[in-house]
């Protein structure tokens, strides 16, 4: 795959930090332009250093201010620290004909950041396909990691089956929750609690913080695998800032640990072959529309089947026949 | 695609009500068996008449109880009116290592069904894959169809995309809400409000009734594209059996209105389209399975992608390119 000379230059562009040329290949990969993959085929030889953390959690734990707060104490040197870290936000953010979407939201919300060249943040909307924002959000990430962001903060707004897949391509996940949860941490959607590397208890200074966090103790105790490294629990007021230092110690902590016996290559592994099946699954759906599988042919199918003409599992395995033999079809 | 007498006689059974015929097919569609195709195949003659309900719903919304009084409804015959219809369940709930999965709660929430040869209800636990879910919802629900009952209630858990992925499936979506979300109605998953047909306030005799449906009032209004069925709002408690009547006359109406002008053809072909896709995507990778792109190679590549050795965009197109032309492979 060569890549034409206006991808490379771009990709040259964003790498030597031109933020113009960032945006503009976020656009490109956000989109799924056909030149989508030659970018990121080009932005790949700069990736693999930066530390990648997703941040979950249900709606209303305050994780806008949290990712906030947790940019802000990476861009900032308290003294004697090493925090001085460049940083990139993907705030993933399904929008909806009735709210309209949050990218104004966003746009308000980080603007107190223009002109630090070492930020940059990025508001996504979902795509189209189930998965496919997954996907597109990794490949976000990777173009801001190729711009030479050092932390890459990925921030979903819900807990459903998308975010619970975006934030298995983060390296260290952290699952937001709030006090007035109680016993609602177990309605938590399943898979949610199972990912997280380090629980954040925000809105720490309301009541029954200590309620949660013993709902989370008891819920650890009872998983049947119980995991190598026990996610610790942070408390944390993000509208205040207390509990961010502690944040950012259990997120280094918890990056020491995956630098142990390979953990974090492991980890990756893991992570780039669901990607794979993903990415292979798009590709091959693709191709498959370019052997007469449009929208045009389904459509036709589609309402053949809705009245009862046509069985749709032997048309399916007529089509795949077709594609997969395509010199033997008409 | 011819299927094997086992399966021609087990569909043959399950058509003259066999519950324990019923029983297994539903099995061998949820695990995926090699037999589910053709299976689904043989159903599907004996489908398209069942009226479809799903009910999606955040989690503590009573949708189980409300489930549970709709079923009832549907079964019993109150004087006068044509309600004696049969019923099946299928309950989507995501198992988790944490929970340990609410299948033993079905079992007990359901069991005062037992004797009733027009009732049957299962629960389903979420499969591997991202849309895979709806695909083995819709199909389970098909298989109940075949199976002669008159009304299909598919009760989704949360409120993410796979449950709006499930609902969209359903001929008639309801959206249950509760006392006390005010202004969180908002902060409900994008695109749960849109695929309401019928809002449920369910738990209605609790304060703050009046608000939530002001509330759903207020985002009808500002919708885009304002439906042209506005969706009714239905006010239940589900505990008492308090306006299960009310939301059964919406649930005919709508019916009703989704006969006219061929409205209910255009949905199902509408639905048929969504699902021929995954059906596809789903066969394809099968079948690409079986040219090589099995579990070995990609944990192969993968360890080698992040370990910064394989280009992964790279690789997606040459693996492509020999599923599309496996002569011109070794």
């Amino acid at each position: 795959m060569t890549p034409p000379d206006s991808i490379t230059a771009l990709v040259g562009r964003l790498r030597q930090g031109d933020t113009r040329a960032l945006a503009r290949a976020i656009s490109l990969v956000e989109n799924d332009a056909p030149e989508a993959p030659a970018l990121l085929s080009a932005c790949f030889p700069s990736t693999g250093r930066a530390l990648r953390i997703g941040i979950t959690g249900a709606p209303g734990a305050g994780k806008s201010t949290l990712v906030d707060r947790l940019a802000r104490a990476f861009r900032e040197t308290p003294e004697g620290r090493d925090h001085n870290k460049t940083v990139g936000v993907v705030a993933v953010d399904p929008t909806s004909p009735f709210t309209g979407g949050a990218l104004l939201g966003d746009r308000i919300r980080f603007q107190n950041y223009q002109g630090d060249p070492g930020f940059y943040a990025r508001s996504m909307a979902t795509r189209g396909t189930l998965g496919g924002l997954a996907l597109s959000t990794a490949d976000v990430a990777l173009v801001l990691e190729a711009s030479g962001k050092d932390v890459i903060l990925i921030e979903t707004v819900g807990v459903g089956q998308d975010e619970i897949e975006i934030a298995r391509l983060a390296d260290i996940t952290l699952v937001v929750l709030v006090p007035g949860m109680g016993d609602d941490v177990q309605s938590l959607k399943a898979g949610v609690m199972e990912i997280a590397d380090i629980f954040v208890v925000n809105k720490s200074d309301r009541e029954g913080a200590d309620r949660v966090e013993q709902e989370i103790r008891a819920l650890q105790s009872l998983a049947p695998d119980h995991p190598v490294h026990t996610p610790p629990v942070i408390r944390t007021t993000a509208t205040t800032g207390d509990g961010i230092e502690a944040l950012v110690a259990a997120i280094n902590e918890m990056q020491q640990w995956l630098l142990q016996e390979n953990r974090l290559g492991a980890r990756r592994a893991q992570h780039w072959r669901r990607r794979l099946d993903a990415m292979l699954r798009t590709e091959l759906m693709r191709r498959a529309r370019q052997n007469g599988f449009d929208a045009k042919i389904l459509h036709f199918h589609a309402a053949r089947i809705a009245s009862g003409q046509q069985d749709p599992w032997q048309l399916v395995a007529q089509l795949t026949e077709k594609v997969f033999a395509p010199g033997n079809s008409s």
